[in-house]
């Protein structure tokens, strides 16, 4: 049983209204990989918000009291905590240099995965460009599955990850913050092992195993290997959303 | 740049004492794999517990008082609950079900990584074992490391990795609890990216972030595929422990 995870090569600068799924299928020929029925596409964040444009240029924002205030706390630019309130739910920790909240869309992160690195707008200055997060990052997986899949009927997988800290453990790990056609989680629970005994109650976070792994192969450069393809992940593919694995406020001991 | 897992072939069940190093040079062959300067393996803690004998019958452990409160607490076995407080430093969090605690090793993790299932001793009833992690998974990585090295030059990684819960999100994944030769952390701070900014301060959690990749391919069986066989990790392989990964208390957010 293999896993293999290759980087494709050539990716380029992506700007606002690019069609990803054809760079994608560009890509893929040059590397020479056909695709085929259970083959996943693991997409860095950054690529999927830019084509969508999410570039905000802090000089259009205007911080709220509340940002203003929180910018002082944690000693950051009041337009950017303004714009992390906006992508935000709930705060829950401040520090000077750190801010860490309830992304829109449920899960715990620094900044609200708001960018600031590498980020080129098409005016001003290229310091005031931020990158949000895609508005809907499972359905911005679908939409690339389907331009992808060109209509045909191959079972694929696409998931869009980030880089995430974690309580109690230092380093950033590539997680899942978006997926369409594979499984965010699969239950082991009640299987039998090998002894015959019954299985300890266990869910395993596949898509976020999977986001780390393939990070590994983005880590090295800021933007050259934005795109990891995935031949051999060992679960069979099904409809799966973001929301699987978002642990309920009821059952977070740690927040 | 391609990362290649593969599943190690009929690793046999592990009994203490058994020589792991031996078993795993038989299974490369087996699969055809020659180890080359770079390689990386990755083993479940699971046998390695195994082959140093950390089984454990609970009909010998007798709990302390406030082992008796606190099993009342979690609704688990006193006897359990001992070994798990003999095995850690702290509680941070119970609740029925739950007992969350920081390893003597410095990982946060439920029930101390102390596992009641598939674990077969050599008398007594099966349902009294259970299985202690490693004693120091780093020096287990070592010896591991040396014995499949044959006393060659060759530059290895092993790792030692267990499946832990975390806080905000659903599902467990594989993270590294003990490593020979592989880093624990890139730091990428201060490195350039293609736009010539400076890129964000980023440590990568790289140990991590291989083992939940390898996790993916030792979860489908409780015990089937416990050593994956890693090519192609993208980062020069160095001393590390790990230590490295335990976030110190003082940054700690979430305890």
């Amino acid at each position: 049983m293999t896993l293999t995870l290759t980087a494709l090569p050539d990716i380029p600068l992506i700007r606002p209204g690019d069609d990803l799924g054809a760079i994608l299928l560009a890509a893929l020929a040059k590397a020479g990989l056909f695709l085929m029925d259970g083959d996943v596409l693991v997409l860095a964040q950054k690529i999927v918000s830019k084509a969508e444009g999410r570039m905000v240029n802090l000089t259009q924002v205007t911080p709220s009291p509340r940002a203003i205030e929180l910018a002082v706390q944690v000693e950051k630019d009041a337009r950017f905590v303004e714009l992390v309130l906006q992508e935000s739910l709930e705060v829950l920790r401040t520090r000077p240099g750190t801010l860490i909240v309830e992304h829109r869309r449920g899960f715990i992160c620094a900044n609200a995965g708001i960018d600031h690195s590498n980020v080129e707008g098409s005016w001003g200055n290229p310091d005031d460009w931020v990158l949000l997060l895609p508005v809907d990052a499972d359905a911005s997986a679908e939409r690339i599955r389907r331009c992808v899949a060109k209509g045909s009927s191959l079972k694929l997988g696409v998931m869009i990850i980030d880089s995430h800290g974690r309580a109690w453990r230092n380093g950033v790990v590539g997680v899942c913050i978006g997926l369409a056609g594979l499984p965010a989680l699969v239950d082991l629970r009640g299987e039998p092992d090998m002894l015959g005994f019954r299985l300890r109650i266990t869910q395993v976070a596949t898509a976020d195993e999977l986001a780390a792994g393939a990070s590994l192969l983005m880590g090295q450069t800021a933007e050259g290997t934005p795109a990891i393809h995935v031949r051999g992940f060992p679960y069979p593919l099904r409809e799966s959303y973001l929301g699987e694995l978002i642990r309920s406020k009821e059952t977070d001991l740690f927040r």
